[in-house]
Formats: C-alpha cells, sequence, structure tokens
C-alpha cells in the first residue's frame, strides 16, 4: 500500500445499503486509509436514512444513474442484488467508473462473457468481484506458502462452505433466483480451488446432493447439502461440500495438498482463541455466520482495491489482481452452472 | 465378553504369516483372552522358521489343506494373498470352521457372491472379514454416538484413507493385483460409510483421481490420488479420498455428519498426545503407517470375533454382527469396482 | 460506543513515538471513530521526520509541554519511556487532560499512589494504563463468560508471558530499568488475574527463577524464566510464569478455573487458522512478537478509551472502567514488586 | 523385551485385590508375555471370591506371609494399603522376592529410607515403585525426545494431576491418611520432573492450596487445588498444580521446556479421536478418571517390569531401571512432606 495517497484519496460511492452494503460502506468510510466515502444510493428511504446518520459525509442518492452521474465519485461498490451486477458494472465501466462488484458476477455464462468482452473496452479502469475469502490472512497466508513452493506442486483442494442451519429457512424462500447451493455457496469455493491450484480451466465436474431439513427446496430444484468433483486440466483436482444445515456454525474451510505436503485453512471454525472446559468436554465456540468469519477479509479486500487502483495510476506494472478478475468470475459461474446440471441430471458434465 | 471360556479356548489356526500375518498370529498367541493359537500355516520356510521362535506353541503346516485337516483347530484366520480368500474361506466353511479372513473379500463381484452364497450352507459358522476400522475406539465411540442419536439422522459421511508416500513405490508393483486405489484403499471407507449410515445400498458413484508422483502406475490404470462420490438410497451420500503420496504419515480420518450435529474421527493423525514447540511452531508428530494407527483395532477386532464365536456357541441371540459380514465385504466390493470403472471412463456408474 | 460524537471528536496527542508509540499514533489517526490524532510530541528528531510523513495532520511537538499547552488536545496518550509516566501523569491531568497511559505507572510503589491521589482530585478525568490484554476479543469473551457464570465462582487464575527468545539479547541491557522479568512481564497477568477473579488484593506471593539462556542478567539481579504464586484474600490464587527464551513464539496464554468449569485463552498461540502438514507432523505457526498477538488489542483499547470519555461526557453512570485504573496499576506495581523481592530473597512476601 | 523366556515366565504374586489390585492381576494372567500369575492374596473374602472366578490360575491367599512363603513366586506386587507398603517390601527383599510396590513407598521419610538402605543388601532383587506414568507412551516419547536433545537442555517442567470433580468426596474421608493433596497427587508430578529433569535433588519448595468446594477437607488441613513450585539444584524449576474439583474430567498433563524447545503432553485430555459437533461448538469429551487415562501405561509398566527382571537374570548390563527406583521414591516423599509442611506454614522449605 505504497502508492495511498492520503491527500486524493479514491472516491467511492457504494450501491446498496442493505446488511452487507452496509458494512462495506462503513468500512470504506473509516477504515480504509487512502479512501473516502463520496456517495451512497439505494432506492430504500430506510436504507436512506441509516445513511444520513451513520456516513454524514456521503452525498446519498435514490438512483444509479446519479451515482454514476456524480463526477466526484471515482469507484462504484456495488452491493446490489445479484440480478443486477452484470448490468451495473457495464454502466460504471461506460461512466468511466473502477468497480467493486459483489460476488456473483452473474448466474448466466453468456451474461459474465459479455462483461468480460465489455470489460476489454475499458482497461484502464480496475474491475474485482468480491471473492472476499482470498483477502482473509489465513487463505492469504496459504496463498503465499503455496506460492513459496512450501507444499510442492499442488493438485488437489477441498473446499467447503456450510452454514449454520436457519430454521427459519430464509435461503428456501431465496431459493428459486439464487440459483442453488452450488451457485451461491460453493462458487466460493470453486474460485479459491482456482486461485490456490494456479487458475486451471476446469474440464469436467460431477455434483449429487440430499436434502436434510429443508423439504421447501425441493420445487426449486435445490439441494441444502450438495457434494461435488471438479476435474481441471492438468490432472488438478477439487472437491466441494456445501451445506445449510450445520449444528455448529459457518464452518468454512479450504486444503491444498501438493506433492510435498498440505495446507489447511479453518479446520476448527473456532471464533476465537477460548477453549471451555466443562462437563461436555473442552470445546471451542464456533463463528456463527460468515460475516463473522471473514469481517477483517470484507476489509482487507477494499483496502487492496483502493491500493490497486492507486498502483495503476502510479502506473505501476500490473502484476495481476489479487482479487478475483471478470474472467475469474465468469470461470466460476460456468462451474456452477454444470454442477447444478449434473445435480439435475445425474450425469458428469464436460466442459 | 462375558461369555468367553477361558477353560475352553478357541483355538485358532493362521494361515499366511507375512507382517500383517505375523501380528496377527501373536495378538492371538498372547493378547486375546479366550483364543490360543493353535497352529500356523505359510508356504515359506522362513516364515516357519520365524514361527518356531516367535510362537512355539502353535503346530505348523506348509500347506493349507493341513491346516483344515488339523481337528483340533476351530476357527481360521486367513492373512493370504487377496486373490485367495474366496476360495480358503469356501474350503474352510466346507471343513466346518470359523473364519476370520483378511479383506477384501474379492475383486470380483461374481466371485464374492459365490461365497455369500456358499456361507449360507453354513450359517452355524462365524465369518468375519477384517476391516478393522469399525474396532478402533474412536470409530467405535462414533458409531455409537451415531447409535444414540447423537446427531440426529446421519446422511453423510466423508472419509480417507492417506498413505504416506513411499519413495520406493512399493505399491506401483502391487498395482497390477491390488485392484488399484479404490479397492485397496477406499474400501475401508466405503464400509464405514455404509457402517455409520445405516448399510445402505448404493445407487450411483462418480471417481476421478490424478497422479500426482507415480508415473509407474499408468501402465495399470491406476491413480495415487483418487476421489469420489457414492450416492445410497435414501438420499444419503458419501465423499472418499484416497491417496499414495501424503508427506505427513498415514492419515486415516471419518466425519459422519447428521441432521442435529457432526463427529469427526481421526482429524488430526497425532502419534500420540505429545507437542512439540519449537522453531516451526506447534506441532503434533503424525502416525507414520496404518499398522502404527491401527494397532489396537487389530487386537480389539479379534477378541471381538472370539467373543462373538463363544456367544454362538452360548445360544445367545445373534445381534448381528459387529464385524463387517460377507455381505457387507461383497457390497464394498461391489462399489468399489464401480468407482474404478467410473475412473476409467469418466462417466458416473448406476448401481 | 452508542455516545461517539462524530461532528465532535475527541482530539488527541501522542507523547513518544518509538516503535509502540508509531502504532498507538496510527491507529488514533485512522482507525478509531470519534478520534482524531491532533498532536503528537517527540524529542527525537528522526520520530517528527516519521510523523510529518506519517501522521500529516497533526501538529507537531519537541516537547511534552507544548502538547500539554496546546488547548485544542482532549487527552495526552503516553508511550514515553516507563521512568516518565507518574509525573506526566500528573501533570496531564493538572493541564485537564485525559489521560492514557502505557503500563507500567511506575515501578515504585509510592509513587504509583501518589499519582493515585493526585488524579482524586480530578475525578472528571478518564485515566486509564495499558494494560491491553483485557481488550483482546479473546480476554474479552472470557471475562465475559466468567461475569455471565460459566464456570461459577472463579478461584484460580494460571497465566503467562512469554516472548520468543532473543539472541540479540535486548531486554538483557534493559534489564538494569525494566524492574525484573516480574515486574515487566508478569505485570500483565497479575493484571489478567486480578480483573477475571474480581479485584482482590494479593496477601502473599513467592517466586523463583533461573536464567536458562542469558547470563548477562546476573549482575542486575534478573532471570530469563520466572515462575511465582500469588495468595489473594478470600482463598483465590494465581501462577505466573514469564519466559524470554521460547523457541516457538509469543506464547501469551491464562486461564481461569472456577467451581463448575475453566476457560483457557490462547492455549496454542498460533498465527493464523493455518494448519501445515508436512514430514515434520501438522503444525500451526506461533504468532512472533506481542506486537502480532495483541495488534487488535491495541486498536480495542484505544476505540473503548474515547467510548469511554464520551460516555463521561453523555454523563452516562459510570459502570466502572474496562481498563485498568490507577488503582490497578498500583496494585500490580505492588505485587510485581513483591514478586521482585522474593525472588532475591528467596522467602515468601507477606503483603 | 528381548530376553524374555516365554518358556520360564517370571511367576508373580500380587497383594491386594481392590480396583487397581484386580486391574494389575489381570493384566499379569493374561497380557503379559514373560509373566505368570501364580498367586494372589487378600484378607477379604470378596476379593477371594472375585479372583476365584477371574484367576482360575492363580493359587490364592488369605496372609500376605503365606505369599512370601510360596516358593513358586519369583516376584511380588504389591497393591496393599499405603501405610502397609514399606514394611511389606522389606518382607519381600527378605524372603528373596523381586518387588512392584504401587506409590507411595511411604508418606514418611525415614521409613522411605529405613528400605532403600534394606534394599541395598539385596541388590540382586528388582525393585520398582509404581509411578505408572513413566510408562505412558506419550511420556515415553517425550522423555526419548528430550534424551536425545530435541529441546536443548530442559530446564522446566509445569505438570498437574486434576480429577473430575466427585461431589460424594470419597477424598475427603481419605484425606487423614492419604497424606494430602500433593503427597497423594503432586507425587506423581514430582517424580514426572525429576526424570524429566534429570533426577536432579530439591532445594526449596514453596506451596499455596485454597477449599473450592470440599469443605469438609477443613479439618485435616487439606485443600480440594493445591499449587506449587519446587526449586532443584542447578537452576531447574518445576511448577505443579493439583486439583479435586475439575468439571471435564481426569485432566493430567505436563510440559518440559528446554533451552531449544518445549514438549507438552496431554495438553487436551480427550478420551479418544473423536471431535463432536454441535450447538455447543466444535468438543473433544475427556477422559473422566485415571484409569482411563493411563490404562494402557499400567499394562506397559507391568511388561518392563517382567523384560527388566528377564534382563538382570541374562546379566546385561545394568543401564538404569526405567521404573521409579526406591531412592527416586524417597526423593518424591520428601519433596511431597516440604510442600505440606509449606501449605501449613505459609513459607518456603528448604531441603
Amino acid at each position: 500500500m505504497q502508492a495511498i495517497d492520503r491527500a486524493r484519496p479514491l472516491r467511492v460511492g457504494v450501491a446498496g445499503l442493505g446488511r452487507l452494503g452496509r458494512r462495506h460502506a462503513q468500512n470504506l468510510a473509516y477504515r480504509v486509509p487512502g479512501a473516502t466515502l463520496a456517495a451512497a444510493c439505494s432506492p430504500l428511504e430506510a436504507d436512506l436514512a441509516w445513511a444520513r446518520e451513520a456516513l454524514p459525509a456521503a452525498r446519498l442518492y435514490g438512483e444509479y444513474a446519479d451515482l454514476l452521474a456524480d463526477q466526484a465519485v471515482d469507484a462504484v461498490w456495488l452491493v446490489t442484488p445479484s440480478a443486477l451486477h452484470a448490468g451495473q458494472i457495464v454502466q460504471a465501466l461506460e461512466a468511466g467508473k473502477h468497480v467493486f462488484c459483489e460476488k456473483p458476477l452473474s448466474l448466466d455464462v453468456a451474461e459474465c462473457e459479455r462483461v468480460v468482452n465489455v470489460s476489454r473496452r475499458h482497461a484502464g479502469r480496475q474491475v474485482t468481484i468480491g471473492f472476499m475469502r482470498r483477502f482473509d490472512p489465513s487463505y492469504q497466508d496459504a496463498y503465499a506458502k503455496v506460492q513459496a513452493g512450501a507444499i510442492g506442486r499442488p493438485f488437489l483442494v477441498r473446499s467447503q462452505t456450510c452454514d449454520l442451519n436457519d430454521p427459519e429457512g430464509f435461503f428456501v424462500r431465496f431459493a428459486p433466483t439464487s440459483g442453488g447451493i452450488f451457485l451461491d455457496c460453493t462458487v466460493h469455493d470453486i474460485d479459491v480451488a482456482r486461485w490456490l491450484l494456479g487458475k486451471p480451466r476446469a474440464t469436467r465436474v460431477y455434483a449429487a446432493g440430499a436434502i436434510a431439513l429443508h423439504e421447501g427446496l425441493r420445487e426449486s430444484g435445490d439441494v441444502d447439502n450438495g457434494v461435488a468433483i471438479c476435474e481441471f486440466e492438468g490432472g488438478r483436482l477439487a472437491m466441494f461440500y456445501a451445506s445449510r444445515t450445520m449444528a455448529h456454525g459457518n464452518d468454512t474451510s479450504s486444503e491444498v495438498i501438493g506433492t510435498a505436503g498440505a495446507l489447511a485453512i479453518g479446520r476448527i471454525p473456532r471464533a476465537n482463541r477460548v477453549d471451555v472446559y466443562d462437563a461436555t468436554g473442552v470445546r471451542s465456540v464456533c463463528t456463527p455466520t460468515f460475516f463473522d468469519r471473514f469481517e477483517e477479509a470484507f476489509l482487507i479486500e477494499a483496502q487492496a482495491f483502493v491500493a490497486e487502483v492507486a498502483a495503476r495510476k502510479a502506473g505501476d506494472a500490473q502484476k495481476g489482481s489479487l482479487g478475483a478478475t471478470l474472467e475469474d468470475a465468469l470461470e466460476a459461474t460456468r462451474i456452477g452452472q454444470a454442477l447444478r446440471e449434473s445435480l439435475h441430471t445425474g450425469a458428469a458434465v464436460t466442459l
């Protein structure tokens, strides 16, 4: 973050002020050196009321178009519904903004490809898709160790995204539009696997699933527990597991196995450094939600985006983005869609 | 072990005195109350010489037929090459012996079925196939907790058999006859999964693999790292991983996930209760081989076999065998062969 | 942090810009909502040069008196040499400032008492001594659990402060003025023990020590490994361990044991959530220094100070400070001095 | 165990058939190659009735004198009340037997010395005091690593013996004769510390304690939680903790810290390799009693005794006993008594 210019901060406008949008906005407003939260927009009055209180320095808009028209905004930060992401990225690029967009880019492969194509005409702009797991310090450390050769040649990733069971079944109502468990959850593991394995292309996938608790998923063709295998070019492999029904907390973990060793990230999803000793044994309390687990990653992700834009401005040779590119996001959607197809057909899907 | 009659011990004859056979023989000779090692046989003079020294009380034979003809042998213990198992079990049953046989029953499904059929005519005899993992105290504890409802309804097992890399590649030379990684290693995980999930039948499997280090496997169509998904009737699932290339030791572990919790067995393959603190961090040294990991299981397995024969003799109601039955072994081979087929065809295999 | 008034932030002046002072200054400048870093002072030109670059918004002074004279400074933040703390706190209170001061208050009990007495005349001012461990999220969680009765009545604390061995022996040169291992390191454990046990007074202590590696300590009567027992009123106990010679990292941990359970904080000093699997076993890399271990605690400590001053201003009923008071710091010094005396005399010291 | 002669086994007679005596007797009867349980004695008819059933091959006696008179007994195994140990060892030596005796040798230092003196006249006999912890495989591994120099020069041991709280307070009734918590429990930690540190002599000790739950201990001057420091010659140190009031199980652990690293044994007292995931977090169930924790150690201890007698017989150069000698037991009692004195006087005790 050498290149950060505190005197000329990156002026960011956040679009979308739901639960996650508010977190991003507060990070950008108060915790990211080199950035200012210049503006925010939401179509909901409740969100704007919250923003007037919590983000007093930001200009507030009801319309995304107005945010884009604000010439004192350098970058937009999209935390809007997934279905809007692709279109809003294109608009932002055409308005000359840098773009950070929450995952997923789009559930539709063709639409992902369209955004990739548009972005090629705006090569001067930074575009990052928010696969925040890459910025978690433990994932960062594992990535650095892999790059340094600590495990030889990495050839297998095992990765899971498992949520604490929500008896209310929020995600059941969300199932018709979420794309299902693989596109909603496993997409993170897909990105982690490709990132740790050197960004290979997938060649074939297979998926299976079960409904353990939430029968309501059946009508949208979704499951609450899914397992998958993904084969990549060059004999590299991944195994994925996603669950909505954990009893103990949000349990997100990954392993990368190489020819000379392995690394596990987050083997026990402990909330902190406390162990409790009582009549049930010795236990670690677990992180309840991905917010708790990845709070720090969301912040570092924002700091990294600002640093990368600053590096661009300073003309630094691009060493490749740390965050997920549009191409990475396209590949994640392509694989996620193939997993979904495999779940439905019971057959392996060749890519 | 109430029913054990020390005055009239079970007289066991071991066939096969290789590395594992010797361990079984010593357990039976010195560590299994209610059993005596009455006899042993091996076609190799070196084995017999070892036995004369280590097993002075046992009658020694060069031929299996002579062991079977020994009327003072109640049970045979087969630790012979896998290809001989099926035939030797049939012969033993026909000679009126109880039979313990190391896994696998056979790599051939039809041959497994034939043995199952023969055994139906000898219902008074105990026949157990040596899936020793079931007898490991931690697996036993997990099984008991599942039976007691501690995790609700179990629906997913993840299980792995991972060996310390052998740079000599012993298993490479063994590959043409071992049946490959899934029939040699994963067969244990298949048995564990079915056992923990209530012995369901498999409906469909998919497998993939990679050669990380041992190129010599290519000509026998084998891999040194394999991953697989197995779907069972009733929406139950399993994920398997097998590896020949671990850097840290033999890492055999399993998880069973239910609707109200989960159990993990052997998450860190620590050799013992020691943690080492040094400049590299805080570490657990790992079990180097499956012998080290399952030494106790091999012993308890033998004790359980003797207790089950004693219970039969005492006319105790059969509550079902704790060890793997011939039917369990048949199903393990059936699934293992389907995994092998899937690895070779790249397609899911319906059972 | 309800009471934070972003429009009227607390204006802080940092005194002392060494390694730790710089960290505090950057936290206050960029990471503490409700605070601004208004000023900083150091007698060293190198520090001021650093500050001109890193803290462009702060007014810089060479003299502490000038910082105190700055009417646009509401609170001073003392990260100066320990010997100056007591005098500077008194001066700051007399200048009408709130005060945060790094530990220790003073190595001299009488001087601690003098500051306590002065502070009684300035009850409207917030004074906190920087025992940052209290603000670490895991220590916070343990404290909350104790308060909630999770372990019954707490009666024993075991706590340690162990540093990675420094072959250069920086602390050896520092030994003549540091007060020795118990006043320099164990003082944190003393504060933690009293805090978790309900702030009892000590009645008797005993200490012993050894020089494992750093013979240079002998002439100042210090040791590089010290152990101690502290008895408190009401049958409460503490055991302390301090070391300068760890091979694996900074290993700071504490346990609190109660009549119905126990809590351990930081049992393994893992740097992050990564486990490394290699030929040496499975290991966690450790936090190298207390900076790495307590980075977050230093920040939360600053945020809490600002929130407490804001709460005072808002007239909120004082529920007692979360941070260490002057009385806490006095008691820590009193106990630390008794430990030192016990180490030198070989006899228990009654307080 | 090279020297074991299966044809001429060591003929052992067990004295005392309480809970622990029965375990020793069964180990010797069925699980120790090279030994036979030739005889057993107990003054209680219930014990003898149990033995007739469980140990059919043993000659049974009501009087210890008759056991000693049995010429077909080579070694006696004392699991009698502690107060009888010293006298019975002397009698056994005078009858020409080898002796294994459960700890403690005696609570009286002078009596310990007397036995040591008597034993010097019977140098051909093996005498081992049952500090079984030395034979636990993890303690063995740590000892071997220390001997191999893995942690440099060891200078500090921290060791604890903590029992699951017994609401019935069996040990309260036992307190008047047990010698109190340090002589009953910590004596194991004393032996471990000396063993790992190279058998140094203690120079000074200090102890303190608290009654957390069992007020009934007050009248016998005992506590249910005790802490202690022990200084040894050569600047070596130990810290001890003993408790009768743990909520989670028997938690026996030790650490040995050296100039180049450290080893921890039994950091988490997990019952086995299972982790339970449920709404309370991720937990290990703990070993409930020392029987569960040290079952294997009791067996290996017996095997080692038999091997050492066999080695003596074979004229092997004595490399020093692995088990505790009478001199070790004397030193443990000397230190334990000093701890008790320190607890009562509140002063350090010089040895």
